[in-house]
């Protein structure tokens, strides 16, 4: 099979592209704003560009693919408040773009990383998928229209559009020199380098963590959708709070750290968790890999590096 | 008082104008895209350029507005398919862009002509303004991301923001030579030049229809609003059909016209009317023309141009 698979220099698209890689031929596209080069599996095609470039996707139209996995983004809510067209550029007009291309180079599915901040603050905070959407910032607010033009497409050009809503993805291969991006990679990254870590917000504040295996693992099993347009959480049910991810840390750490709480970033959530049940039983995805097992692992990793 | 009221060289965005003009400074913005010059009304500061272009709208940052009206827009859901990242960034970026400027600029209030788009096809047809939005179009996409991007920077920045929900807007004044926006003016265009009317879709498509000065004054009323985010339908509550609208133009025309209805345009909604009793109760609004009355006007001031 041929697929595209945007952002593979990334955390999440470079386990996605290295799950198809091998068997299949996958193309990636990446700016590499926050990823890296050497992150893009072997056996992977690389171009280095904008997949919110008009002409670098237009260039792509004579090229075949069975599946668009649609990954690449500014993925920062606290960016997108500091630089709000850059944001709506990566992460809508990339989308459309993408989109018009599956339609024009007859491909038929079409699936993309959505984000569980489409949800905003509920009480209860535990979302499923017809929980109403009140997206907190601009980037939330591109993911969703994002999901409206799936919608669309699917719709009027019968393109199979399958929307995963990730809850916070965590695990071997973050990016752990980004600070504004992966609540446990920042904590983790800050107590590495300084022994201290910096939390803006509150450590009462609450997240659903999905290890990168699990999370790619949906990606892989969202291509068995054959028509129409759904949506799906991506989340194990369990809320974790900061304050326990920094005892996870603290704990595994050989050093004192210091923890010091500071105001919050605009468009933050309090605390959210996410309902399973409809990717279990419509695509048979469950997380089975628990947050401190997960944890330890990174922490052991990122200590090596 | 200082207002930006951006696309017055339109039809709603004229009428606005000159509510304002006169006893207030009111400069606007307009690509003259669909707009005409002449349509700016006398007295108001007109600058010709994209109300989506960063370097524009951030060259405005030392002037002072009292409230920024934002009613350009690319306003055709056909058009948003043909184009849809011209869509996105005249529909999405440019409200991003007046937000911020908003912010920088210590204006304190916003108000936005958002549309009955944002709905898409409900049963009951009859919307208020706690319906579910299915948007339909990219166009309708655009306004729903506008509405939520108005609703965060009420709630980060403390700018009273009002949405108007939009229903079709018709009367004197309305582009004539735009064939792909506004339902009643496209018919009546065609019968008058053609003796011709060629609808896309069913005669049993319905609309809720505003005269244009009462859209106006919508406007005028929600400038009272001093904080807060909220969103309010314009409209009538009564249903008008594609047929009703054609009778009305035979009758008022000296000569027989030739109807013919071919295959709809993508995202077309089927039938909408509107619940108008927030803003009725809220801002003192109520419509009081009826389509019958307002249509003959419009005719009998089109068949003299």
């Amino acid at each position: 099979m041929r697929y595209l698979v945007t952002g593979a220099a990334g955390f999440i698209g470079a386990a996605v592209a290295k799950r198809l890689a091998g068997e299949n031929e996958v193309v990636t596209i990446d700016n590499l704003s926050t990823g890296k080069e050497e992150n893009v599996p072997e056996g992977v095609e690389f171009i280095k560009g904008s997949v919110a470039d008009p002409g670098l996707i237009h260039s792509l139209s004579d090229r075949k693919f069975d599946a668009i996995i649609h990954i690449a983004g500014q993925s920062s809510g606290e960016i997108s408040f500091e630089d709000p067209v850059y944001d709506l550029q990566t992460n809508y007009q990339s989308t459309v773009l993408l989109l018009d291309l599956a339609r024009r180079c007859g491909c038929r599915k079409f699936i993309y990383a959505s984000t569980m901040s489409v949800y905003g603050d509920h009480n209860p905070p535990c979302c499923s998928e017809d929980t109403d959407l009140v997206p907190k910032s601009f980037y939330a607010v591109g993911k969703t229209a994002s999901e409206h033009y799936m919608r669309i497409y699917s719709d009027q050009f019968g393109i199979a559009c399958t929307a995963l809503r990730l809850f916070n993805i965590y695990g071997i291969g973050q990016n752990m020199d980004n600070l504004k991006q992966g609540m446990a990679s920042i904590y983790l990254a800050m107590a590495l380098s300084d022994h201290k870590i910096n939390v803006k917000g509150s450590k009462d504040r609450f997240r659903d963590f999905v290890y990168i295996d699990e999370a790619a693992d949906a990606f892989i099993k969202a291509l068995s959708r054959e028509s129409g347009y759904d949506v799906f959480n991506v989340c194990t049910g369990k809320a974790t709070t900061v304050e326990h991810i920094i005892d996870i840390i603290k704990d595994a750490l050989p050093y004192d750290i210091d923890v010091k709480y500071t105001e919050g970033t605009p468009g933050d959530q309090f605390g959210i968790y996410g309902d399973y049940s409809k990717i279990a039983k419509e695509l048979g995805w469950k997380p089975e890999i628990d947050f401190e097992t997960g944890m330890r692992r990174m922490i052991a990793w990122a200590e090596k590096r």
